[in-house]
C-alpha cells in the first residue's frame, strides 16, 4: 500500500477549460529544464489538444508512465461529455475535473502513484454540480478519511512556508472560528508533515498573533493571551519547538525567517500575503496531515487567459518537484 | 511660513533610553555613505554621549545646523531631568521625548526646519505621563490642526508603499471601524500626499479587499460590495485613478506592484506584512495629509538592545532621506 518514489506522480488536469492543461503540457515540454520526474496526467486529452500540439501518450496503467514519458505526455484518459472550449467552463467540464481528482487520489491511496498534484478547478462550477466541500483540499481529506480540522494547507516557497489556521472565512468571523483546539490540530499536522514530507527531524514552528503587535500583551486584543499562548504552551509541553505569538508584521523578513521552518498564521491573508509577495512564481500549496502526498500550484483556473498560450508553467513545475521530493522523503522514512 | 529644502531637517531623538540616540549618531557618522542632508537633532546630549564618543555640536538656532554639520552632530539641547541609562526608560525620559517631538514639529510648522523625522518613543512611558494619543502620528496631526481621520500612515519601501485604513485596532473590531468615509478620507490624504511629497502627478491607488479573495463577489463577506467598492467609485468619480477591491494576497508580487503607486489596505497587518517582508531594512513611516513633512524609521525603542552598539541605522537613514526628498518636492511645487 505504501507509495514509493518509484511510482509516477498523478496529476489531475483540473477544469479542462482553465489553464491546467496548458501549464501541464508546458511542464512536459520543459521537463528537463524544470528537472521534473515522470508523471501521468489524468483528464480529457482533447482539453490538452485544444491548447497544445505536442505528443500525448495515452496509457491505461500508471506503470507505463515511466517509459511513455520520453515519448509524449502520459495521460490516463477521462473523456468529458462535451468538447472543451478554453476559457468557457461547462457542467461537463466540472464533472470531468472532479472525476480526474478522484482518480488521482485513488491511485495515490492504492500506491499506484507516488503523490497527487492537483490542477486548478472552478469552485463555482463544482458547486453547480453538487460538490459539497469548500475546496479540493477538504475533498481529498475526506477521501483519505481525515477530518479537515486535522489537515493543514501550507504555502511553501523557497524561503518561507506559511499555514493559515482559519482558511476561507470572512475576516469578521476569524476571531470566532479561532480556537485553541484548532490551532493545536493544525500545528500538529504541520510539525508531523515537516518531519515526514520535508525531512526536518525537529521542526521549528513560529506562531503569529491575531492582532496588531500580537495584541501588545492584551492591550490590543485578548486572543493572544487567552487562546494562542495557551495553545503554544500545550504544544511545547508535548516537546515541539513552537514559539510565539509573534507580531505578524515582523515575522517575515529574511533574518526572522531564519528562526523557523514554518509560520502558523491565524487567517488566510496573514499566511498568503507574505508567501506570495516573496515567492509568487514558485509558491506551492501542500496539504499536510494526509496519508498521501498532495501538492498544487497556487493559482486558479484563470479562464480569462486560457487558450492564449500566456499561462506560466513555473508554479505547476514547482508543485510537481515538491510532490516528488515529499514522496521521496516519505519513502526514505518508511 | 513655507518650508523649503534649504532648512535643515529636525530630528527628535525619541526616548533617550531607546536606540534613537544611537541610530542618529551612526547616521551622522555615515552621513556621506548614507547620502544624508544636514539635520539637527533635538534632545538630551547626554543620551547620545552615553552610547557614542563622537562630536556633538550644540546649537541654539536651526540655521547653524548647516555649518555645524561638518564639525559634529548638530543638536538643539533639551535636558532630561535625570541622566539616561540606555535600556532603562524613565518618566523623565518620557517627558524629554515628548518635548523634543513638540519642538521638532514646531520648527517645521514655523518654517525653521524643512521636515520632521521622529525617533522611536515608548507608548507605555508616554501613557504614564498623561499622553492621550494612540501614537506620535496622532499627536503631530493634532499639533498641525488636522483630524487624525484625514491623515494617513504610509509605509514606504523602494518598491512598495502601503497605507492601513484602520490602524491600531483589534482585528475583531476592524469590520466595525471600516467605513466608506474613512476609506475615502485616507485615500484622499494618500493621493494628495503622493502628488505633493513624491512628485507623482496622477497617482494610482490600488485598494485591497478585507476578506479572503476580496470576498469572492459577496460570497465570502459583504464589506467589499457594501463599503469598499462604493468608496472606490466615489473616489473615481472625483477623477482619481483608484482600482479594486483587489484580493490582498495577489497584490504584492513584483508584477502587481508595477500597476500602482500605493496600496490602500484595510488593517494594520495587511499593510505592514508585505512592506516589512520585502523592505525590512529601509521601510519608512511617512505621515500624509499634514501641512508639514513627517517621516519616521519603522522600528521601536528596542530597549532590549539599547546601549549595545547593535542598532541598525539604515531605517533612520532611509527616513531622513525620504523626508529630504519630500521636502524638496514640496519646495519645488510651492
Amino acid at each position: 500500500m505504501a507509495s514509493t518514489a518509484s511510482e509516477p506522480l498523478a496529476i489531475s488536469l483540473g477544469d479542462p477549460a482553465g489553464i491546467g492543461p496548458e501549464v501541464l503540457a508546458k511542464c512536459w515540454d520543459n521537463r528537463a529544464a524544470f528537472a521534473l520526474p515522470p508523471f501521468v496526467a489524468i483528464g480529457d486529452p482533447r482539453s490538452i489538444g485544444a491548447v497544445w500540439d505536442g505528443p500525448i501518450e495515452i496509457i491505461t496503467d500508471p506503470n507505463e508512465a515511466d517509459s511513455a514519458f520520453d515519448v509524449g505526455l502520459p495521460l490516463l484518459q477521462l473523456l468529458s461529455a462535451e468538447d472543451t472550449v478554453p476559457g468557457h467552463p461547462s457542467v461537463a467540464g466540472a464533472h470531468c475535473s472532479l472525476d480526474s481528482l478522484e482518480l488521482a487520489v485513488g491511485l495515490a491511496r492504492s500506491g499506484s502513484a507516488a503523490a497527487v498534484v492537483t490542477g486548478p478547478v472552478s469552485k463555482e462550477q463544482l458547486y453547480a454540480i453538487g460538490f459539497a466541500h469548500p475546496g479540493q483540499t477538504e475533498f481529498v481529506a475526506e477521501r483519505c478519511g481525515v477530518s479537515s480540522a486535522n489537515v493543514a494547507m501550507m504555502l511553501a516557497g523557497p524561503t518561507l512556508r506559511t499555514i493559515p489556521v482559519t482558511t476561507h472565512v470572512e475576516l469578521a468571523d476569524v476571531p470566532r472560528e479561532l480556537t485553541g483546539g484548532l490551532i493545536e490540530a493544525r500545528a500538529r499536522a504541520v510539525l508531523r508533515g515537516l518531519q515526514r514530507g520535508f525531512g526536518i527531524t525537529d521542526p521549528r514552528l513560529a506562531v503569529a498573533g491575531l492582532n496588531p503587535h500580537a495584541g501588545e500583551g492584551g492591550q490590543l486584543g485578548r486572543e493572544e493571551v487567552e487562546i494562542i499562548a495557551p495553545a503554544i504552551a500545550a504544544l511545547a509541553a508535548e516537546g515541539w519547538r513552537v514559539t510565539g505569538p509573534h507580531p505578524a508584521d515582523t515575522m517575515f523578513h529574511a533574518a526572522a525567517r531564519a528562526n523557523y521552518d514554518a509560520a502558523l498564521c491565524m487567517y488566510h491573508d496573514q499566511a498568503l500575503i507574505p508567501v506570495k509577495a516573496l515567492h509568487f512564481e514558485d509558491a506551492v500549496n501542500v496539504t499536510l496531515g494526509l496519508p498521501i502526498v498532495r501538492t498544487a500550484p497556487d493559482h486558479g483556473t484563470a479562464f480569462d487567459i486560457a487558450g492564449q498560450d500566456r499561462a506560466d508553467p513555473r508554479p505547476m513545475a514547482a508543485a510537481i518537484r515538491m510532490a516528488a521530493e515529499s514522496a521521496a522523503h516519505r519513502a526514505a522514512a518508511a
